[in-house]
């Protein structure tokens, strides 16, 4: 279980970092500071400084289209140093970023690079990754589990074939919304349409109205139909 | 006496509302939340939920550089019904948004409506606004008060006059950082050099080193001997 303490505030991302641990969480989540943006040597400054303090093992999060401003290689390369940061997870669908931070893994074997994206998951893990926070996953977890495990093994044709599927989750369900936001409350209310949880969103974020949830419904039934004959035991 | 409660948490704003109006703040200003971006009705009943709990006078802030996502002009014209929004900040830059802005005035002719930009303070108002919280004005608040001035007079060669100066403003102060810390950190270290303030950042932004902190000093003093003449009794 890894616990997003990503803030504007050095002080209450520990406060949340020691509410996860309290809470037994494994790891700790951290983007940069995401109003004003802060440069690359104030970055890896501030990541040395909150590692000092946090209770939990850091894993560092690249998603610039939220926090304008990315850990570029060069600062997550010097970040090795670190013993506290374990792995790096990457949402900003860059291929060439994601091919620099493998590069960081000669020097620190046992981090982990997670990839934020569904439609990178498999080129995550050929490129020499481990594997994915994938949003669909939450919805459809054997069909990530099962592209992970083919992209691993290699096997082409089976992650090409699960891939399209893949797409299809976003495209059903990540076309409702709008932007993140809207990636984020189809997620959630695939998850109300199927009992797991409430779709209620942090303020002034709004869940679907009625006739969105009714689309959504329909769209994760047609999902599970589409899936059943790939992921069938 | 404006203070800035932008948050991504409700509550968090409020608090500092509070405190503001304990300390005797004459309002609060509010931007957009500024991690995931609210789209334009959810803005809407998010200004109208704030105000409603607010101790203090609301100033709508327009900063989409910082907050990704802007306060669109119809979302501004429809919170003219809120009583305790009383003006608008835009730092946008876009003169086509400030003249939106300005056809809102009709219906609360009581707004104020003030620029954050130090190089369009003469235009907002020409264009019907009311003057600005320029960062500039911070270090040289005679040069800006006298534009102000020149601007509500019609006084165009006097105002032209005095552009050339606020350009040379920025162009001394705030070049040597980067993009809007940099612009902050200028300021911050001019007032510095100037004996009114610390020059110390939130962090992870770090102040000016020594080295920059030597130049601004000298630009401090190249730009009270530019201006001497100018602004004389």
């Amino acid at each position: 279980v890894l616990v997003g303490i990503t803030d504007t505030v050095f002080e209450e991302s520990i406060a949340v970092a020691r509410y996860a641990a309290e809470q037994g969480a494994d790891a700790v989540v951290l983007a940069p500071p995401y109003y004003l943006s802060a440069s690359q040597p104030e970055l890896l400054d501030y990541v040395g400084a909150i590692v000092a303090q946090l209770p939990l093992p850091l894993v560092v999060y690249n998603i610039p289209v939220l926090t304008k401003v990315a850990f570029e290689p060069e600062t997550v390369q010097k970040m090795t140093q670190f013993e506290r940061v374990v792995g790096v997870k990457d949402s900003s669908g860059s291929i060439p970023y994601l091919r620099k931070i493998v590069a960081c893994l000669s020097q620190r074997p046992d981090w982990s690079l997670l990839t934020g994206r569904d439609d990178l998951l498999a080129e995550t893990i050929c490129l020499g990754g481990h594997g994915g926070v994938c949003g669909g996953a939450n919805v459809f977890p054997r069909l990530f589990v099962t592209l992970a495990k083919a992209a691993r093994e290699g096997d082409v044709n089976l992650v090409a074939s699960l891939e399209v599927q893949v797409a299809n989750v976003g495209a059903k369900l990540y076309t409702v919304g709008r932007d993140m936001p809207g990636f984020i409350k189809g997620i959630k209310c695939a998850l109300a349409s199927l009992g797991i949880c409430d779709d209620a969103m942090g303020g002034p974020l709004l869940r679907f109205d009625t006739a969105e949830r009714q689309l959504i419904a329909e769209r994760v039934s047609e999902l599970q139909s589409d899936l059943a004959g790939i992921l069938s035991d």
